[in-house]
């Protein structure tokens, strides 16, 4: 019992994998006594040999070749922290699961795209897969669904999985500063990259709920998602909402309605009183709604080495500890093929903004186009703009079909009498 | 693979053993495939044997003496759900670890006053003894702390452990109703027990905040700890703090100073604008502050047997899959004696308040003897009431050692003047 050790191989040594390093170096003796095994660093590898990284690393150490990870028999796991979902990073993963290594991956790119067949190959192999730390940083949510969490029948999960855009969204409403004022201090503070595109397109909240989606329905991982990002929320619609008792957060969510999962990831109006409006900065939060337990709420530090090396340890203990289970909680041949549907089948309570010529006919016009459509209106706002000679129609809808919704803003937005791209933000009430 | 099994004994058939007694029959299968084994119930037990359960149990079932479960050699796991820290559960959970039995149960006071012993026991023995139940209910907070945590050294941990004093509380600031009137509410809606002495003295606080200690730091459960209850809160001190911008809730605080421990529990003012202050009526909510990952927050149901039974199906899980560890994260023989201090040596910012009678020099008396015992005055508000002839004397302090922040209320409580007895509430600014 005593001498058991895991050879580890970290490959990538960039922020995250510098920090690893010296966390792993630094808590050796701890952590081999909360799990019985030493974690042993035997190897490391990364783009640049000569790079300064500010530690000693032995000569005996790095690996020229990091796939020579792969087939060297003393490396029991791989840390793969390259990044993206090609190239290296796919090349390594797939190899070192082949090869019957554990591999433990901060890479949700590349868990979203290839981790069906990953998870595959794991489970022939009896060797882990684990990715805590690709999915919302130092927020436990991953073990929580596995472990915590696992006797419950999930419903829904959402949140906040992205700390950039929320950082951007709730300092929009608290500066009173336009969206590109504000990414601009983001990346000053080093709270946006310098290309934060996937932030803000919601792509990096794509990748992650479809992770948190398989393992929430004990699905395969899916594409049928509906994905929106936040350029087009302006201070107008920020302040328009909080005027309606509402907040603008960028969610993700992932619902069983029907026996059908709908997977979505899009600006939503949130009550201001709701736990996830009070949930400002680059914090993360996830949701969870599961019988028999009810509503739970996991809250973190979503982003930086700290928390994800916070991540990345939870997972190497895991596997220290001999806990050898299936990647996505169950295996492979009975994760259910469920039915993943369209949003534009579910339906929405949703905010509606019309910038238009202040003339005559033009709501009733406007109103006209709903009722033929199938929309509702709950509460109607004019805003008129004296100096443009325009007016700002603001709509909150009954529960409606989501095609209905867009149908109206495709139809209006050909009208002579609209001079802006009109608006629709889902409201989420639950 | 296939057939692995273990065999399971619920000892106890109250709402939580009912409950998870059917949980487990309707999803057997489900568990079966998440964690490679089946969970088979092979025998129950309970007091009444013919109490009518509105289930059915098989006749071979029942164990007519509940300590037959420790002594069969078919059982593998026993669930304790009799309760209390004495007697038959006592009984039951020692005499199982002894036989090598596992043991899951939801008895906090047990796991508080005997855990030492009993973790001692099950390392030995090399079986499992786990309590995710005893500790807020839903809230996955030990399994967070023993595995998705688990890279952090803990510096403080706090937060509401107790759903029925919360919900006492946030009604009374709420409805500015009396505590009386609140917990009469709070029995007829059965968010309190008919005796919910426990919960409004704090000792069922005391009792979890011991285990959650012990697993953050490493070390073993102490009976050092400062506990006060809710009872001497009226709604004076709620309006008053409320116009000071804070709230009042009962905490559970656990913390790590200059290598002291400190253990407290008690009403405490915390800003209103804090994550803790927004979570009214029965919900629990832990805080961690951990490095490197920052501070992590857990909420959810804290009492109920759908709760309940979502923490005893995760440590049921756990061993099912073979998760063999320490009870307390880590050997006994490594738990550390780290040395606890009582508060009276801490420092705290606090809420006094004095009802005197309202004449000449008696705010000069009162301002003198903070002087006189080292406690500076941050802020004063003296509120006369004229009917009575006396006045509200509200004084927050600058950090002060407790001890003579304690002194201080002896001292006045003495004064001819005063009509009633001073309060003292500590405040948390962090």
């Amino acid at each position: 019992m005593k001498n058991k050790k895991l050879n580890i191989a970290i490959i990538g040594l960039g922020n995250i994998g510098s920090y690893l390093f010296k966390y792993l170096k630094k808590n050796k003796k701890i952590l081999s006594k909360k799990n019985n095994c030493i974690p042993n660093i035997l190897f490391v590898s990364a783009k640049n040999k000569s790079k300064k990284r500010g530690f000693n690393i032995n000569k005996q150490q790095w690996l020229n070749n990091y796939l020579d990870a792969t087939k060297i028999k003393e490396v029991d796991l791989i840390i793969e922290l390259i990044g993206g979902a090609e190239g290296a990073a796919k090349k390594l993963v797939f190899n070192a699961l082949k090869n019957k290594k554990h591999v433990v991956t901060a890479n949700k790119a590349l868990i979203a795209k290839y981790g069906n067949q990953l998870s595959k190959i794991a489970e022939k192999n009896k060797v882990n897969l684990e990715f805590e730390a690709s999915v919302c940083g130092g927020v436990p949510i991953i073990r929580s669904l596995k472990e915590g969490l696992i006797a419950n029948k999930i419903n829904r999960i959402f949140g906040i999985f992205n700390g950039t855009s929320n950082y951007i969204l709730s300092s929009m409403d608290k500066k009173n500063k336009t969206f590109n004022e504000v990414l601009n201090e983001a990346k000053k503070l080093g709270y946006a990259e310098s290309n934060p595109s996937a932030d803000i397109s919601g792509e990096d909240v794509s990748a992650k709920l479809k992770i948190l989606t398989s393992l929430c329905f004990n699905s395969f991982l899916n594409n049928n998602i509906h994905v929106e990002g936040i350029k087009h929320i302006d201070n107008e619609d920020i302040k328009n909402v909080r005027k309606l008792g509402y907040k603008i957060k960028l969610l993700g969510f992932s619902e069983i309605i029907n026996n059908y999962i709908y997977q979505r990831v899009h600006p939503t109006l949130i009550k201001e009183s709701s736990y996830v409006a009070s949930i400002d900065g680059v914090l993360n939060a996830v949701i969870v709604d599961g019988d028999p337990v009810g509503k739970s709420v996991i809250q973190g530090e979503g982003a930086g080495p700290e928390a994800t090396t916070s991540a990345l340890v939870s997972d190497i203990s895991s596997i220290l500890r001999g806990n050898i289970k299936f990647p996505f909680s169950i295996s492979d041949k009975e994760r259910k093929k469920l039915k993943f549907r369209n949003i534009t089948e579910r339906y929405f309570s949703a905010y509606l903004r019309f910038e238009v010529l202040d003339k005559p006919g033009v709501l009733s016009n406007i109103t006209n186009v709903f009722s033929k459509n199938y929309v509702s209106i709950k509460r109607l706002i004019q805003n008129p703009n004296k100096n443009k000679g325009s007016s700002s129609v603001i709509i909150i809808t009954h529960d409606s079909k989501d095609k209905f919704l867009n149908k109206i803003i495709k139809i209006i937005n050909k009208k002579s009498y609209v001079i802006e791209k009109p608006k629709l933000i889902r409201i989420d009430d639950n």
